[in-house]
């Protein structure tokens, strides 16, 4: 079997979850859009749920339809994308709540599902998703007469504490939501860690439930491990991989192992990654081809028989660090190849 | 709704297949590993097959299983990876060859699966997959005694015509298997257009199928139209996105669409990527981020219910060329939230 294992820790997630909520007197959501961060949304919302958790977010409705099935009836299930046209047989099917991010999507909402629950997304400065201060002066009246389940905005600096970003959201998010009679939220994960006065009435962790930063305290979730097909030594000159990129420098032995940039390694890493053979690094050696990738086993003591890139030893934010990017998008690229393990 | 479209134009997708078999006087497999490079192995290669296809190449033996399901009893299909342990019951169920790589895998083949078809991979200088001459040269006479149904090997800078490490390694190549009673395989799509002594026996095109370089004759296959949730106007000094990283120098109008690097929009293309309305470009502004993506639609006559980010105006090299990889990895990196559309 060629086929690497991607094994996610349920409980590991569970308790992150857990350590997030003990964090705040609020209620703790959990964001399981992008398939659960990549991990398996059926498989990560059931853990949550089982855990406590009573309601999730997704991107689009499309993921609360999936998610809907995971789950059954019970937890609430809210869209950030809103209600777009062509939405409203999935949300009133899978009794989905949009989070409703303009007047448009509003008067779409009203007119199509009149009486079914919806939230509002506001903008606080992201000019990423919801309504401006002024269309949100123009319809508060009336969008809160209709007893919207959560007024919600998103940080765009949450990462970086030390943003005053952060702190000019938050008292936007006062500004335009102060006074009013209806359940508020504007943190995710980093907004949790800022501190209480930007928890509200709900925090949405995502990224910290599957053990990356800012979540320093996080229990790590993934690990992957890739099997090597075959081991090679080669002679001082010789190269290896497309375009000849790594030449030996003394003589060495070079493992192919069963993964590429069509798992979601992530080509831009090849000449920085390292994979770990128990506790020992090995480097990367030549260019991460789209099934393979050669690595310089030299130092092992014997030939291994898989090599892990994600684990115990390397982070997701480690690995994502070879690629220059964030451990969000090493999550969210991991490929359809793997067999995906569990573990309770 | 909010999911994006991916369209694939199984028309130019066979076109491309028959433009690439014309120049060759040898078979022309199909290579749709990787899901068929991201666009689905079973609706590509059931096209190619109703084309005229009739050998097919995956990289593990699982995609081979589903290959075999897709398509029924007839064509055949090979295994790039060979055959690992734990593949026994996969390439005997499902009719696989594997493409044998050491000696090891020779020995666990004849041993589990006497008499069941398999090939050979020789290495000749890109140190990644295949026998080393010396394996070669210990068990060349027992391994042609087998009658193998191919003898490959791999080009590492086949896209590179001037390198003269093709000309090295087709020299390897001959050396290794000329005189043999065996069909013989050496070329990729780039392979292909070194010209006809890279042919050999049969050619195993993969990139240039799906409309990528270095086939420059190739019919584009692929558009990937993202719809646009809603669209609003900045003042100049506003923000878009995660970290502040864009700021409106100018009065602007800025779309927020449905796809992010969980939809495998490479991050790193952020600052560079543009998309497109109808024939008119348009930057991205601001970070990428999981499920959304701002665009600065200021230029525009009017906002756009959806923008375009690969298709006629925008090749999937172009697209690769934004984040610094290679046409390959925006295809392999297509995520499971587009709804797919095929045409024929």
């Amino acid at each position: 079997m060629s086929t690497a294992t991607l094994t996610t820790d349920l409980a590991a997630l569970t308790a992150n979850w857990r350590d997030l909520d003990s964090r705040t007197a609020c209620e703790t959501a959990a964001v399981v859009k992008a398939d659960g961060y990549g991990l398996g949304a059926a498989e990560v919302s059931r853990a949550l749920a089982a855990a406590g958790a009573r309601h999730f977010f997704v991107a689009v409705a499309e993921e609360g339809v999936a998610l809907r099935q995971a789950l059954g009836e019970g937890p609430s299930i809210s869209v950030f994308s809103g209600h777009m046209a062509g939405d409203t047989d999935l949300i009133a099917g899978a009794q989905l709540t949009p989070m409703l991010n303009s007047v448009d999507q509003m008067l779409r909402h009203v007119e199509s599902l009149p009486g079914h629950p919806f939230g509002l997304q506001l903008d606080t400065g992201m000019n990423r998703l919801g309504m401006e201060a002024a269309e949100w002066d123009a319809v508060k009246a009336i969008a809160l007469g209709q007893s919207p389940t959560l007024i919600m905005s998103h940080l765009a600096c949450a990462d970086t504490p030390d943003d005053d970003m952060n702190a000019r959201q938050l008292a936007r998010f006062r500004e335009m939501t102060d006074g009013i009679d209806a359940p508020r939220s504007l943190a995710a994960t980093g907004g949790i860690l800022l501190g209480t006065e930007f928890h509200f009435d709900l925090t949405r962790p995502g990224i910290g439930l599957y053990g990356g930063l800012p979540f320093v305290d996080a229990r790590p979730v993934v690990t992957l491990d890739i099997p090597v097909i075959q081991v090679r030594d080669v002679s001082p000159g010789e190269t290896v991989g497309y375009g000849n990129a790594w030449m030996a420098g003394q003589p060495s032995r070079i493992a192919t192992i069963s993964s590429g940039y069509a798992d979601g390694i992530i080509r831009a890493m090849g000449p920085k990654a390292r994979l770990h053979a128990g506790d020992m690094p090995v480097p990367v050696a030549g260019r991460i081809s789209m099934d393979l990738i050669g690595v310089d086993v030299t130092t092992l003591p014997g030939d291994p028989e898989t090599l892990q890139l994600v684990g115990p030893h390397q982070s997701v934010d480690t690995v994502a660090d070879f690629a220059d990017t964030i451990g969000y998008e090493i999550l969210t690229s991991l490929g359809a190849r793997y067999r995906r393990v569990y573990r309770t």
